[in-house]
């Protein structure tokens, strides 16, 4: 006997149903507008890549491309991977088109994203990500404008400050802190402390102690009250020529832009491997979803890769799966999507009538009218009641009176009201109701 | 010394620019007005799915998976492919929840689909397709709503009649045929001059009779002449008690529709090994693009495999590919895709009047007007002339003076015209503007 297949979709994926398609659409129409109201263009690209692309930065990276992605060779022997990010690809774009390109170049794109992980809540091997850059743009000007970028995509939800935080701090200024008061250079154990630093905010106190006192030793209560000092104190911690104040000033704009609930935290740790300037980092707040919704920073050597002169870029990163969680924890979903159903059901008497039907429909349709025919065998009575389950809003049965004197009669539904005319009345009735809704 | 990594896409796919990707979403779009005009709801799924869902129709199906798709075995075992083609995944989606659905169901989606193949003119390794579905309705009512759909799709891009030609053919008539005429009942030969005839329009007439001539031997005259008969006469070569007038009454309705560019091929196979039904597929008729535009049929066994009692269903598929190029074939591309510019361009004077300019682009921002910042430190007369280039339409200084009396000038770019006043007044000119382009 043949072994029956499931109907799961591949671990770690999803299924988007028109329901859960509907949320999909609305965040990423938001995304886009969003994006597009900055005057950001969208790309896009295969989610299929060359495997070198990731490999390039040295072994540590090979490793993870090898553990925590999606590899495989394709029958011609080239190794290829399925996208476990979206920046390498639009560095690759970039440094492809660099002669022909007007910088800055403004882009964004929402790609979909795969990571060889255990699913758990937020963390799928499968999720789509709004990535929004800019290249081009040494001077602060771009980080701040990325930054209040992201803070508009939030409230363009109908988010606000409340509901979350924009957490700050600059690579540069925990290497310099790390050398001038504890003598630390060496690059892997900065990023040593900036792994365990990344945890913080996931593990208890003890873990984090547990993890660092080996490596500050007995510094380490000082070094842990410095990582709660505010951005002005930090700074004085650092020798007097390398206190660089990039991140006092760009706060100091996104509140002039009315933006406040932004924080210094000398413990962001954020793609600390990835960027080198500027990281930030955005916070639900709300003690049911507290988790990290967006990060990004300043990198100033992608396409380095490429064998050209260097482009800085600014840019971040959000995924659909923390968005949604977001959304829903802070009820910003109600009321905001749209029912995916026809909004009228032209319902013939008879199977005879279905082509009539189909010719009343494309006058709807051509209206912009969203109109399905039941061309169902079903008695009439189950087929009203199936377009109001369906969630249909409006009813236009017809049969051969109806054929024969050219006058319809449209039914709303939810109160049972109706109206009666010609087939041009009519699309003018329901244009102006869909307009009051 | 490090190899330089190339900044080519992956053989066989696409890197969307955004003058690219512009072109792609109007295709997108319009593919998804169209659906939804009808009713159809839109879903999607994981582009990787567990290769038996592909494997499960038999041994030439599991040589199909291996040799061209991309299938691979991920670190847990499992044997996993890149989705060749939707109707599958739709199938697992609809067998999943066939208890909660409401038929007849009406879905549609644009997914991505991936191929191994060499890639040529009109047939990458990746693509993107419209697949439009319609599942628990055997009448011929469902046909008739398919293929006016399909209709709708091309005509919605502005295509004509003109523009191109529908055949269709009936995959029973085909084997009736071969059985009453020349004794012909065995499944693999059946398929195998299906496959022939497949090619009939794509090689010479000589190429098709010595495939032919093997099979139907003395009798190839015959068999030829009978392939160009119109239905009914084509329909009188079954024995009476299987002459099944579903193709005529199809045809009749659209022409009833309005829908005459429509026509009978008893040679038409695609899909044949697919469809269980009717089959169509429509072909531009120009003599640059004589080529396959979409294709579709209805199948009544697809979700089988799933344990269940079958579901019948009916569907199409067409490509942005070769969409792309029948659009650019007969003009229809032209003034169609907007601009991914901004519309307006804020121009500080000087650096320090960044965050000025940043929130004079606020206001104009949330009135829905795409507008960028020129953060950039070139010169003022460089900055008004890169507005220019990149395709921006309107420009506006910020200069201290500017700001002392909040008197602001949007220029238009294209004729020079200028508009003075307070802020509120120019996003009020600016909506106009833009809703009289």
């Amino acid at each position: 006997m043949k072994k029956e297949l499931s109907t799961e979709p591949y671990k770690g994926t999803r299924d988007f149903y028109p329901e859960d398609m509907a949320i999909e659409r609305y965040i990423f129409d938001t995304w886009a507008k969003t994006a597009e109201s900055f005057g950001y263009e969208r790309y896009d690209a295969s989610i299929l890549e060359p495997s070198e692309l990731y490999k390039s930065k040295g072994a540590e990276n090979e490793e993870l491309v090898n553990e925590q992605t999606y590899t495989f060779i394709d029958r011609g022997d080239r190794e290829v991977t399925l996208r476990p990010e979206m920046t390498p690809t639009v560095a690759r774009m970039i440094a492809h088109k660099r002669r022909e390109l007007s910088f800055p170049v403004r882009w964004y794109s929402i790609p979909n994203l795969f990571r060889y992980e255990r699913p758990q809540r937020g963390r799928l091997r499968e999720h789509w990500q709004l990535n929004c850059d800019m290249f081009g743009i040494d001077a602060i000007a771009a980080d701040v404008e990325m930054i209040a970028l992201a803070y508009n995509v939030l409230t363009s939800f109908g988010a606000t400050p409340d509901d979350f935080v924009i957490k700050i701090n600059h690579r540069r200024l925990r290497s310099d802190w790390l050398e001038d008061q504890y003598g630390i250079t060496d690059e892997s154990v900065i990023a040593q402390i900036s792994r365990i630093l990344d945890k913080k905010n996931k593990v208890i106190e003890a873990e984090i102690k547990g993890l660092l006192e080996p490596i500050v030793q007995e510094n380490y209560e000082k070094f842990r009250k410095e990582l709660d000092l505010d951005v002005n104190s930090f700074v004085q911690l650092l020798n007097s020529e390398r206190q660089h104040s990039s991140i006092i000033k760009i706060v100091k704009s996104l509140n002039e832009l009315g933006i406040s609930n932004i924080v210094f935290d000398a413990s962001l740790s954020r793609g600390f491997d990835y960027y080198t300037g500027t990281i930030f980092e955005i916070f639900d707040i709300s003690c049911e979803n507290n988790r990290s919704l967006l990060g990004g920073g300043r990198y100033d050597n992608l396409t380095e890769l490429f064998g050209d002169e260097p482009i800085s870029g600014v840019g971040f990163g959000m995924g659909d799966v923390t968005m949604r969680d977001f959304l829903e924890t802070h009820g910003l979903l109600e009321g905001k999507v749209a029912s995916t159903a026809a909004v009228l059901s032209i319902i013939p008497m008879e199977e005879s009538l279905n082509i009539e039907a189909q010719k009343i429909a494309q006058i709807f349709r051509s209206s912009n009218i969203k109109t399905s025919v039941d061309i169902s065998d079903k008695k009439i009575g189950k087929k009203i009641a199936q377009a109001s389950e369906a969630g249909l809003q409006y009813i236009l049965v017809v049969g051969g009176d109806e054929i024969t004197s050219q006058k319809f009669t449209v039914k709303k539904l939810s109160d049972g009201s109706e109206q009666t005319g010609g087939i041009n009345e009519l699309v003018k009735f329901l244009i102006n109701e869909i307009r009051s809704i």
